[in-house]
């Protein structure tokens, strides 16, 4: 198998991009950024692997924070909590574990897996389940493709721990991972079936660590150059700008283990006079604009500080902010009719089927990433990212 | 190991008797009779076995439903749930399951394990670790007195389940299972963390299948001599008759997975003008009249049918019934300091502290039981009890 390493730079431009990919969601990358920094600094190796290089048979698991983001930012992590579940599971099912993944890109969730990685010795897949953040845990492509519902396994700061042996449904899964969060205080570290190499280069979305780098690499190139970083997101994203304003409501509350809520954005500038809408379920759901949805799941919806082109999660959202509203077509396997039953509005309880946005394209991998790592030093401008 | 057997006539007799020590929870007996014989009537046995039989290092395991009462009357056992828990345990520890009890002797939970050991030829120890029902997981006697928090395991009639690998306290532990069971439809079975015979032997509530029999043989003889069935139910428990009445209010609601609300029952006959209200959260926890406390958890609060002395669960509870609400003392081993700390009003949110009902008598074994199984008919009134 054909790895390459992370550094702390990396680290810093995966942060950014899965800000970004988080579509508000998906637990704070800038916690998750400080725990991989911490564990490079111990002299431990964050290696990450192609899906395309993954053996067939390699077993692997996804890893990943549950909960509020609400919560997760001031309730945090202990650190073994990773390492607990993927134990479990190996425990429960009596076979190793060779490589982990995030089921979500977005938000810390990008990051996260790299962490019981580093510590374990493990590699880490290029690819997740969703190219994005969801609030839901069976809605991932892995589970739209057949990945089982059980073993499953969770476990909190303080040690508690348990091992879903059976669950009927990837939704009753998610029902019975949600409220045992909800009893650890909403906040958790989960891990699902483990699943083969040839599962995972099937059914995953590609590339998405590569994604985020290059989203995060874009947006640190234009803000040293100082260039617009919002227009350097739109480029590197194939996405669009839906507006620019500021933050003039946010309604947020915890139920069910969710953050749930809705924020309104009132434009600025060019975008004088409009309003737009976007409900929450931990992540951006559909943004709306009087009467029209702009941008609905799966579809990405970023909000980003105008300026720095910092994404801002829906946890940090405050009255005041000034933000670019993005949308950013989700990956072309998501738009499939089956993901779209697990991921689109109906699924959120919405009564309107899908329209997309925009033209959904694959992500790329950094070509040559390895190789250019050897010239990466630890400051923001002198990468030539592919 | 010396065993005895149970027969239909002797369920008959332990679902009376379960009833009135269930204090109005620990499930319906009435369906687990029905299972109970149900079993029988496939040619499976219902092995006793006594606690000081048991091997020093015999493995056992506690079983028993968990849930809501009003809501296990309706939503019933699929049948296989104790299996399902029983071989999760014995697969995440590698070590076979020797015997079963009952955590709680109180109500369907009283036989519960009866159904489960049956299915796979296991013997059921004649003990439990409350002599009643409580509403939670760690009132017991075995996890006051150190039995671990984990593995526990929970299955519902979907066959979803879980095994809770490590809980930081009892008290967590009841708090996955709760939600958990919550998230299962309010209603699931569940076992705790193997223990050894030795410490069932010196930390459970010995004889209280016994004491169920004894109690519902009491009631099944006075109903057939024409005798007062509430006056044999004192004679056999020590308790004391609290007053007789009429139902006049009561409240239920469904919060948190449980049941809660207070039952309301007016005197008549000598007790007209009086008025006993009954705190509920599934057992019956505080009995008041005006402002004195007449009996507290964990003491027992019973209330049965003034005419035929049948047991009357808080779910069964309604306007006009006529009652006879019965006390009686706790088994000693609850009168503890260390027990009144999990089990006492305090436990439950009162602001006061346990002041015992009676005098408190550890449970007595049915005399030479086995024996007189051979003369046991399948009739009412011709098996002599010690």
């Amino acid at each position: 198998m054909t790895y390459w390493s992370l550094n702390e730079a990396d680290i810093d431009r995966i942060a950014i991009g899965v800000g970004i990919l988080g579509t508000g969601g998906g637990g704070s990358p800038y916690l998750q950024m400080l725990m991989a920094k911490a564990v490079l600094r111990q002299g431990k190796s964050i290696r990450m692997i192609r899906p395309a290089d993954l053996p067939d048979d390699a077993n692997i698991i996804g890893l990943g924070g549950i909960g509020a983001p609400t919560v997760s930012i001031e309730k945090m992590e202990e650190g073994e909590e990773g390492v607990r579940v993927l134990r479990a599971i190996e425990a429960h099912t009596g076979r190793r574990v060779d490589a982990v993944l995030g089921d979500e890109i977005g938000g810390g969730n990008g990051i996260y897996p790299m962490i019981t990685a580093a510590r374990l010795g493990l590699p880490v897949v290029d690819a997740d389940g969703m190219g994005r953040a969801f609030p839901e845990v069976q809605m991932t492509s892995f589970f739209v493709y057949g990945q089982a519902s059980q073993p499953a396994a969770l476990s909190d700061a303080e040690g508690n721990t348990l091992i879903i042996t059976q669950a009927k449904t990837p939704e009753m899964l998610e029902r019975l991972m949600r409220t045992a969060t909800v009893a650890m205080g909403c906040t958790a570290c989960m891990t699902t079936a483990p699943m083969t190499g040839a599962f995972v280069r099937q059914f995953g979305i590609a590339h998405t660590t590569s994604q985020a780098w290059k989203l995060g690499d874009a947006v640190i190139r234009a803000r040293s150059a100082k260039h617009d970083p919002v227009a350097a997101i739109l480029r590197e994203s194939g996405g669009k700008l839906l507006m620019q304003g500021k933050v003039t409501d946010i309604a947020r509350r915890i139920a069910g283990g969710f953050v749930r809520g809705a924020l309104t954005v009132a434009g600025l500038g060019d975008d004088a006079g409009r309003v737009l809408t976007i409900d929450i379920q931990n992540e951006y759901l559909v943004a709306t604009e009087g009467d029209r949805r702009l941008v609905m799941v799966p579809d990405l919806i970023c909000i980003v500080d105008s300026e720095t082109g910092r994404p801002i999660g829906t946890e940090e959202q405050r009255f005041g902010l000034r933000v670019a509203v993005i949308g950013i077509p989700c990956a072309p396997l998501l738009r499939k009719p089956e993901a779209l039953a697990v991921m689109g509005p109906r699924a959120f309880g919405y009564d309107f089927d899908f329209v997309a946005f925009g033209t959904s394209v694959a992500a790329e991998p950094v070509a040559a990433y390895a190789e250019a790592k050897h010239n990466l030093p630890h400051r923001e401008t002198c990468h030539e990212p592919s």
